[in-house]
């Protein structure tokens, strides 16, 4: 418990670990208080996901170098993929899709483009490894393809069309899942070399004992999942009270919240002129959520849902994910990086995010 | 007035000048010719074009560096924005944004094409700095994101739908000009090192004494003014004596028309192996009119116009913009050019001239 | 006739051609066994095709480099094109469009990921010249924008619709072909140079006397379309015995059998490390097909077909053209090629494959 106590003490952010007992507490004694549950679970959510990033680096750390790599592209996301299985199992399926779509968006334009636009505030002009962001985009543009085939078949459509679709989405769920696994056995191991700046690691410094390390993660994914409970019942009826639509939060506010330990990975990396590791931390994610995190709750769908999930989004947010793998083909093609482009990838962010913010609630 | 005379009796275009007397004597004569009014207004505006263009660059060259750059980047398509301006305070609002799509268009597809062909078919193979490319096609995608956003939103309607799209509009058109202004920090002031061959100034062979010079914009500024008025009221029936749809002549002949001062300019510097040049003018014209003319046309529309306009476009116009974009960034990413590659680019733009011609009226 | 029975001796694909008679045969005597003819004239259609590119091959050898690259360029679809006219005879519009856009897709991405994965699985990284790969996906994109635009024009309808969409296809069909032309001029005569590899060329290893060549040129395409006559007509019933989707079968079915003997030598370039060939064949296929087979067919439906055709595709078959252009132009983009690429490019393909197995029937 020594290194976990103390690691807690040196990390500010982890300070607001104080919330996750508050926010349970508040759930039994204000159940209807539902802004107050957002706030208070969305302060909890932020240093568990910490918390748990730190964590399974510690684990990854131990295990060596092929099956650490392996551990971390699986469990990298473990809070979006624990905050999407309660939205999954309450059956919540349109937060479920806006939160994977928003996910991938804020993952590559916004953690991106600030990594960028830090970095560039402080060096004039900074490079990165653009095998590595190639790989990474070259995933995301698979991901995308996957994503628009399903709106296009229905677009077609007909009465047999849900259940093709549900078929189709299936398929397309292995077929990620294979893809992401190759991507692995490559970039870990048959071409390992073209990856120096290895693929997601790096920053965890100092890492636990293996069984501390064990033992956090379990109980913290614990936390997380009963936090996640209450955040996914209150985040619809806050969203009211703020006057936010339903799409905007799954889009913009789940997604920052779910991705907020990994961010404050990144920008801190771009600040030390590691560009390499924040371009990983941001396009690794998006691939991640994209090609397993996606995938898996398709499948999951069919053990723990109400019914069987599909992979057909929302015209809208297909096309918002094909222009944010655009876009970060565009920007990570060079290699290089300045203030300004970090600080394009944001507008096309802030395009979304005002798009979003003003649709009509019920359109999402 | 000895230099500007002097300019005019060296350059052949500017003979045209006598046609600025013409038709304004013709509209008071004979207002129902709608044809020969379009005619001539179009042979009036294209040597104003040039002057304006030239005073513009006098009053910059004398101004310095920063503040030069950034007067030709406000008012270099002073022309384009005047005859919108009309068009706008006359509700022609199809008018102004099928010239404001054709402008970026025939900018990205028909100057740079010409510019690569005929630098081309003279030299074996031409290099110009992609930096500066990149920059722009950087924000031209910008553009053509926030071009799309608005029919997508439309496109998933509901009642409020008008009301949203102005709202969005106005965010959108203070981000692109927001957006234009940092790109101008960054070309002109932080990074100003990568962008060797300049801007887009250099085609100003001899510069004006500065009185000249802004007497000269003040005066030409307001006869582009008075034509424009003639040009716009002829332009829609002189188009039906012709046979062209309304697409066609907003999106083609206005935009041509409009830009005929900049083509000339970027056409010779093709011509003299200054593809740098050449490419600078093409698509930074192209983004000054995506970023710049558009938005201040919309936000200028609640003062000036009958009703506010907002930035949704006709979705064949949306993708031909983005086709455009792409082109363009396709087609300038290696830095090099042959006369294949103009073809290749003029033959993008000829497909859309070739729709639009053949477009049953009213769907433009 | 002596090189031509030892080259059939040496080849083991061509000892297929004894089902050249057998499937002539069987459509007389068992007309109704559909499923029958259609496995027969599959088997009997591959060898042929292979004899028809070594015959091509062989006259294009013998007439000099120019001219041999436009004879390649010409002819090197001949197979595609014969099945292509015989279903345009029957009046089999929606087939001759699945396979036309399907040859463009199984090209792009099948011919071209296999050839990256068994090149890939032999060397562990591969280079090829991206001049000629650029070159191509330029065309590509071309195609891919001209038969977009029909499509954009017939969703903003109206009633004269089909005649105005008839007329864009002939005026678009047109300038494809002179695209197609200037690019032959282009990569042959002007800028030769900078295409080291040869187009298409190099994979005749021995060639035959110019008389034997023009005979089998002349004979084997008469065998074509006589077994692409019985291969149209039992395709449709087959798929039905098959379970396969009418969109299914033009698309990969009808694609895949039609570019058997350029996938033959694709495969062969890439495990020889002979990449360049490889490419060139995948993509000047791509582009032969979408900028010439395609525009001919149009031209040659006022002929020969009941009606005449335009270039107005299903939205899906347009979009999946698109995504593997841009597919294309990502994966070639380096210049470089390891395994990974070829299973990103397979997964597209197989992306789509899926979507239209599973397609209800009449959609496509």
């Amino acid at each position: 418990m020594g290194p976990l106590l103390s690691h807690i003490g040196n990390t500010r952010l982890l300070w607001l670990l104080v919330f996750v007992p508050v926010v349970l507490a508040a759930a039994k004694l204000a159940p209807e208080s539902h802004t107050l549950l957002f706030v208070l679970s969305v302060l909890a959510i932020v240093p568990l996901a910490a918390l748990l990033s730190h964590a399974t680096e510690s684990v990854a750390a131990r295990t060596g170098d092929a099956a650490g790599g392996l551990l971390n592209a699986t469990l990298g996301n473990l809070t979006e993929l624990v905050i999407a299985l309660t939205a999954l199992r309450a059956g919540e399926y349109m937060l479920v899709k806006a939160s994977i779509a928003g996910a991938i968006v804020a993952n590559t334009l916004f953690m991106l483009g600030v990594s960028f636009l830090l970095g560039g505030l402080k060096y004039h002009v900074q490079e990165f490894n653009r095998v590595s962001a190639r790989l990474q985009a070259g995933l995301l543009f698979l991901a995308t393809v996957a994503l628009m085939i399903p709106s296009a078949v229905a677009v077609s459509g007909s009465e047999a069309k849900a259940a093709i679709v549900q078929e189709l989405s299936v398929g397309l769920a292995v077929l990620l899942i294979v893809a992401y696994a190759l991507g692995m056995l490559y970039s870990l191991k048959t071409h390992r070399e073209l990856f120096v700046a290895g693929h997601d690691g790096g920053h965890a410094e100092t890492s636990w004992p293996m069984g501390l390390a064990l033992a956090t993660l379990a109980g913290v994914t614990l936390l997380v999942a009963l936090v996640s409970e209450i955040f996914v019942e209150s985040v619809q009826e806050a969203a009211v009270t703020f006057g936010m639509t339903p799409a905007f939060v799954g889009f913009i506010v789940v997604a920052l919240v779910g991705g907020a330990a990994e961010m404050a990975s990144a920008f801190s990396g771009a600040r030390k002129n590691r560009l390499d590791l924040s371009v990983g931390i941001a396009l690794g994610s998006s691939a991640q959520i994209a090609l397993f995190v996606a995938p898996v709750l398709v499948l999951l769908s069919y053990v723990i849902g109400p019914v069987p999930m599909d992979l057909q989004f929302w015209p809208g947010a297909v096309m918002m994910v094909l222009l944010s793998t655009l876009t970060a083909a565009l920007v990570t093609n060079g290699g290089r990086s300045t203030w300004f482009v970090g600080v394009l990838t944001l507008m096309v962010y802030t395009i979304f995010a005002m798009a979003l913010y003003l649709l009509p609630p019920g359109t999402g």
